[in-house]
């Protein structure tokens, strides 16, 4: 990064009718996404930066870019709106940030399915659906600020991930255009099968232009908050509630005391400092049934937006901005020591498991649930705050859950494969070579590109799994 | 049902003003439903008939139908379109049928929720909610014939049910208005936890006039059927399409050769004699993940709608008519000395069950499973053909089923309880005796009224379990 590469002068001057930004404080903010989150990884990430910002408003613009960076040997990392938590966005060896925050049309609706371009946000897809009462069946909490190019090159899943299940999943996308990386980009249409190359991928393999997602039912979802004695209840209703076929919920998490009164401020009047709680966002003519389960588990509902008053509700964020990683992000407002991890509990054993850890680390890692369908089961991810005290010691709690059978998906690793989410083999790699021969795609992100040795039969479970 | 009833005269004039049909022949037609898919049933309810139809327009005229009844100690047993399989409607003490095929205005749509009286045929509710983009989230294979008052009061679930559960299921009706068997019937309306003790009661605790039904999002839907070499084969291929949480299915069956060439008549052309099918209803846009799906897993996409010409279409029946209890009438029309039983695969050992059952009867019990969600997971119910020789071997292979941890819902027996649908207790008691305080209500059909001795502790698993 401290070597000037000499490509980008002649890339900037074959894109310089193009959208070009240079200034290396803005550069540097573009580069940069939500790694921080993570303490390992701001210490090896702060100064990451790319050297352009180059902005395209269309399809061939992209591939202009790609062309003239091929030719000259320069890098480029693709950036939705840099809100990941890993530092896949993050430029490590420098060259074109190739920002697609214009590029963002709604190109089709139908019914069950949208067509829109990549650097579309998120939310701003379900503006142009919801008319039709219809919306996406997945977003992240970052629903408002994040793109759905990004999402799928960088996410997993998130809201809606009760009923749907992740990304991951077969169906959650229905096609993409990628655009790959080679002195003549072709543009590629990829559906079924294909597309498990590109999810999840981080840009590595090519630039997704264009996305067609499935739609589902659009509701005005009430956000209901229980409020529990001790986390286990929580947990347990909420793994009773997820199980319940019948009962339409878009989101389904656990939070424990003392999170939920020390980080949810606007939320505090509704909460004691040692009331954990289950937030859930329900389909309105779900509430009578909702309330009927409630009542039989004797849970107590502190907040429920279909009878709050108006002037109540304008104060208050939506509940999924207290979930997935929102929750640890109003935890780093609070305390910015803190950190957090990402666990999988595997069904049919999840509430022991989460029983187990919630002993052993006590108020070292306060829990927070998030309920998923996942392969087919209804279990949980747990995403804990972490009270960080060094990297050893984080090492170490990663082991011991790995120890007692709950995978970790590291959020402290920027690479592909030591993240755990996505496992790389050599059909991913074969794909890599013929979209991205020089590997000027992110580089640095998959180390099975940049180590001819790695060892693809490495264990443990990936969330994105290899594609055979 | 030799003598008559004396109230019968009164009960006449009081309601001469309704449409009331006395007839014999209409009334015994009037009287009946699809009880002969039993040999068991056939034989005791083939004479059972009731005095007088009455078929009340509005729920002004139900009620006065009710009081009147319930003051000359009339039996009044309820019918919607007569389709159930176990005598549910069949008046066993004669008296009055209470028709409510007139009874069917659809009242009120709204987002995911509809509002129809009991009569309303379910298809013609779909018929309504569909230029809004909605339709019902289940149900049963008589979609065309059959009301959604006999739905709730004497079915169980069917398509949709691999989404959404089953109607024992929380939320999957909203709300119920009930007019109780008194001297001055009460309206109650029932919502939650309440609705319980109306769902698949057979009428025998008060007369459904109205109903809110949640709605889902309406597609066009996609039938595709894959052909197997074996059962199993295609056993295990709904099983893992089942656990796809991103592929939206509304119908997922299997069954065995040979009976869908031989059965099957207008789909006999895709089929050879030994060929095992899964049939599915699948949402347009999740074609492209269901074909992956099926290349992946080796399976023969035999028949598909998406790609079908349109005059080959014209000649087919709908998938859902190929499933549940139509896989059974298709075979009773060219075999009737077939039956068939109704048995759960409990989750999560259903393939290794459906596996023993299969070698244990071989083609006596020619395999057909539908996939079903069940509390919370995937799993199937078994709706074999049965090559029925006599009671008694009928009775075996039952007690063979439940010695194997299989549960049967016995479909041989008109008594909610001996079912195994429906689970008695002293709250369902307890309301009956409010609701309708002389046992008019369906007489003969709830041995816990009839049997003071009654041990509500029997043991066995019920679909539609106790209230507490
Ligand atoms: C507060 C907070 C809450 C979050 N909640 C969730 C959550 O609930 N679920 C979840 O999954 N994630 C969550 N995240 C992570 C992140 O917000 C989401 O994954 C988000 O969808 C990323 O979108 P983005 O547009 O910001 O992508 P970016 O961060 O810009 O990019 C993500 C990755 O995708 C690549 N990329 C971006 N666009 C493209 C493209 N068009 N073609 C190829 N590669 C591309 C980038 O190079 C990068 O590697 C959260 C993050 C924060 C900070
Ligand atoms: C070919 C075939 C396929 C079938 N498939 C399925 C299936 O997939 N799933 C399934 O669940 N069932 C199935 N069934 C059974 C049956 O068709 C359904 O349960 C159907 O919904 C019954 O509706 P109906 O209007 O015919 O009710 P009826 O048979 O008229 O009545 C059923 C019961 O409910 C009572 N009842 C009716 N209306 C009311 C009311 N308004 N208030 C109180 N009590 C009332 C009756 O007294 C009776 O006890 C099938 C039957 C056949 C013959």
């Amino acid at each position: 990064m401290t070597d000037v590469n000499p490509g980008l002068e002649p890339v900037r001057k074959a894109l310089q009718d193009l959208s070009i930004e240079d200034n290396p404080a803005i550069v540097k903010q573009k580069s940069r996404d939500f790694f921080w989150y993570s303490p390992v990884l701001k210490k090896q990430l702060d100064r990451v930066t790319g050297d352009l910002v180059v902005t395209p408003r269309t399809e061939d613009e992209v591939i202009r870019v790609l062309k003239a960076c091929f030719e000259h040997d320069v890098p480029v990392t693709v950036r939705g709106a840099g809100t990941g938590n890993y530092g896949q966005a993050m430029p490590l060896a420098g060259g074109v940030v190739l920002n697609l925050a214009e590029l963002n049309k709604i190109k089709e609706i139908g019914p069950g399915r949208v067509v829109c371009e990549a650097g579309a946000l998120i939310s701003a897809i379900d503006d142009a659906t919801r008319p039709g009462g219809q919306e996406l069946r997945l977003h992240p909490s970052t629903y408002r600020t994040a793109t759905i190019g990004g999402f799928i090159a960088g996410g997993s899943g998130g809201i809606g991930s009760i009923r749907w299940g992740g990304l991951r999943d077969l169906g959650n996308v229905i096609s993409a255009r990628v655009i790959t990386m080679e002195a003549e980009p072709r543009i590629l249409d990829m559906t079924g099968a294909d597309l498990a190359k590109v999810l999840h991928a981080y840009g590595t393999n090519g630039v997704i232009t264009e996305v067609e997602m499935p739609l589902t039912a659009a509701y005005d979802w009430v956000d209901v908050i229980a409020g529990f004695d001790t986390f286990m209840d929580a947990a347990r209703f909420a793994d009773a509630l997820g199980m319940q076929d019948g009962i339409l919920l878009k989101e389904l998490g656990v939070i424990s005391a003392p999170i939920p009164h020390d980080y949810f401020l606007r939320h505090r009047k509704y909460l004691r400092p040692d009331q954990s709680v289950c937030v859930m966002m329900v389909a309105p003519f779900a509430m009578p049934a909702l309330a009927a389960f409630a009542e039989h588990r004797k849970a107590d509902l502190v907040y429920r937006a279909d009878t709050a008053e108006a002037d109540e509700k304008k104060g208050l964020p939506p509940v999924f901005e207290l979930s997935w990683n929102h929750t640890t992000l109003r935890g780093l407002r609070v305390d910015s020591t803190i950190t957090y991890l990402q666990i999988l509990y595997p069904y049919p054993d999840q509430m022991k498991k989460v029983d187990a850890m919630t002993k052993l680390f006590g108020d070292e890692l306060p829990g927070h649930l998030e309920f998923v369908r996942f392969d087919g089961n209804v279990t949980c991810f747990g995403l804990p705050v972490v009270r960080y005290t060094s990297d050893e010691r984080l090492e170490e709690i990663i082991r011991l859950h790995e120890e007692a059978g709950c995978p970790v998906f590291n959020p402290h690793r920027y690479t592909l494969e030591e993240g755990g989410m996505k496992q790389t083999d050599e059909q991913q790699l074969a794909f890599k070579r013929e979209s991205d021969p020089k590997g000027l795609l992110n580089p640095g992100k998959m180390i099975a590109w940049d180590d001819p040795d790695f060892d693809f039969s490495a264990d443990g479970p990936f969330l994105f799994q290899g594609l055979r």
